[in-house]
């Protein structure tokens, strides 16, 4: 079976824990772990998220920003799919090597094809990077960046998230799984850039993994998007009284739920989206899970299935 | 033919020129230019130095310590790998598109292997990032870090450059190369990594590109090696009254001259001994030119040429 697994942020380090070298190491290991399994008689690509890393590099770039000149958002986006896909190739050879399983693992550094007039460029939306001062917010927006302010933490830049439209090395990365090779691609929903008289250029914004990782599993044509995430299953009323766990759900149903407005925005939301537009597109099903489930999942003892 | 192009730093960045966005795009779109031709003809592989880059990154985590958790110099390695290649594949894309060119590109973050007892460990002599006063230089060597006195413009630190045995990736290279897809790879000779219990672990150390490159052209089976510098011939007594251009040396000469200390060390020392090395492990010729020059030289109207 051909399989995407999209991992959440995570799976690469936690909420709250410091990101530093061996918590990276640590954390990206006990993943491997759990997916190799899967490997075993599987293809597989893997994506995975970058909002803590690539926040990270905005925020050394802005404190050393005397000295080295500041990188635009879409060279950042490039760094975070290095530094994560690094250590995950890395780690995902050594877990293979001690089960006796001969997969290799490719790391590509990944585009992804954005509409210059998707409406996200007029209103955006998506916090990144450090926390500001109303002076250097007011600064800032006199450069013509868009700048909010966060409820009691200070002012915060905010980038547009456009919709993912084609991942630019796809024909590469289906040729790389066709042949059993592990594929780790689409790093933070890959590095967006726009066409503009047939030429590609990079733009500043971000690119939400989940609707990547779909776009992606469908044109390499993958049978299963595995989404994991910090939760074992999807709910619906998530930590009300009357929370109620969703084993199985069709499209049809999803959708329903979606309009509802079940799902919370940038966490459950796009997630369900991509598992709607993966069967739209000729998928054959979706499964939400986190990590340590995986096999149950695959198994149907444990996570959401989402089907036709 | 299959064609590996090792491009200096100065095809990414000038010496003395500021590093920011808009000069890199400059550099690398000129640099795209000059290659495309070969790409119409042959299968071609990418590798380029990172030295500015990985220094820049250094100081970039040096001076956002106390925000940002400092990452290891292998970690740096591979940011430096995406910083450059997103950039390159990028413009590449782009000039193929404007010459009608349909190969695709593919940047592969790359692990180069290093022998853990490789006596560069023992001492390291590759100063990397930024400068300190004596103070700075006195706490960092108590923490174990070797660090010179870089005359007169304060300490540095130094890392060990151990040799290239393997690239990890290079058989996934060589099915990329093949199918003609044009690969970037190996950047800054590739992020060093030692073998221990049959497990791969990162290390704090840069490999010389020109000697990685060699390793990845020999095990991809290229016929040319083409090494791309700041200068258009390799000269006998550079910039001294009695130089003397070489337009064409056997590897023996090469050898000879070598002896003799008329390359420099970190400089055309590498690059000559990168061209034996090749030939001496079954490549046909080597080229050493400037961007420039490239057509000319494969048409052996410029740039010296190194054969058996």
């Amino acid at each position: 079976m051909k399989i995407v697994i999209a991992l959440g942020g995570n799976a690469i380090i936690k909420k709250g824990e410091k990101q530093n070298y061996s918590n990276l190491i640590n954390n990206i290991k006990k993943t491997c772990k759990n997916i190799v399994p899967i490997i075993k008689n599987n293809s597989v690509l893997i994506t995975h998220g970058n909002g803590s890393e690539i926040g990270y590099l905005a925020i050394q770039n802005e404190i050393a920003k005397l000295k080295v000149p500041i990188m635009p958002l879409d060279v950042l986006g490039a760094e975070s799919q290095a530094l994560i896909g690094y250590i995950f190739e890395e780690q995902l050879r050594n877990s293979l090597r001690e089960n006796k399983i001969n997969n290799s693992v490719a790391t590509l550094i990944t585009q992804t094809l954005v509409n210059k007039n998707d409406n996200a460029f007029k209103n955006p939306t998506k916090p990144i990077g450090p926390f500001y001062n109303k002076k250097q917010a007011l600064q800032l927006r006199k450069k013509g960046f868009h700048v909010i302010e966060d409820a009691g933490r200070g002012y915060r830049r905010v980038v547009p998230s456009p919709l993912p439209l084609k991942i630019i090395e796809s024909d590469i990365i289906k040729d790389l799984i066709n042949k059993k090779i592990i594929v780790i691609a689409a790093g933070g929903g890959g590095i967006p850039v726009y066409q503009e008289n047939n030429l590609l250029k990079g733009v500043e914004a971000v690119i939400d993994k989940d609707l990547a990782s779909q776009v992606l599993a469908n044109s390499i044509k993958a049978n299963l998007l595995l989404i994991l995430t910090g939760v074992d299953y999807v709910y619906l009323n998530y930590l009300k009284k009357n929370q109620k766990t969703i084993h199985k759900m069709t499209v049809k149903l999803a959708q329903e739920y979606l309009k509802e407005g079940h799902f919370l925005e940038g966490s459950m939301k796009p997630k369900i989206q991509a598992a709607i537009n993966f069967i739209k597109n000729g998928g054959k099903k979706v499964i939400i899970t986190n990590p340590n489930n995986v096999m149950k999942a695959l198994n149907n003892k444990s996570g959401t299935l989402i089907i036709k």
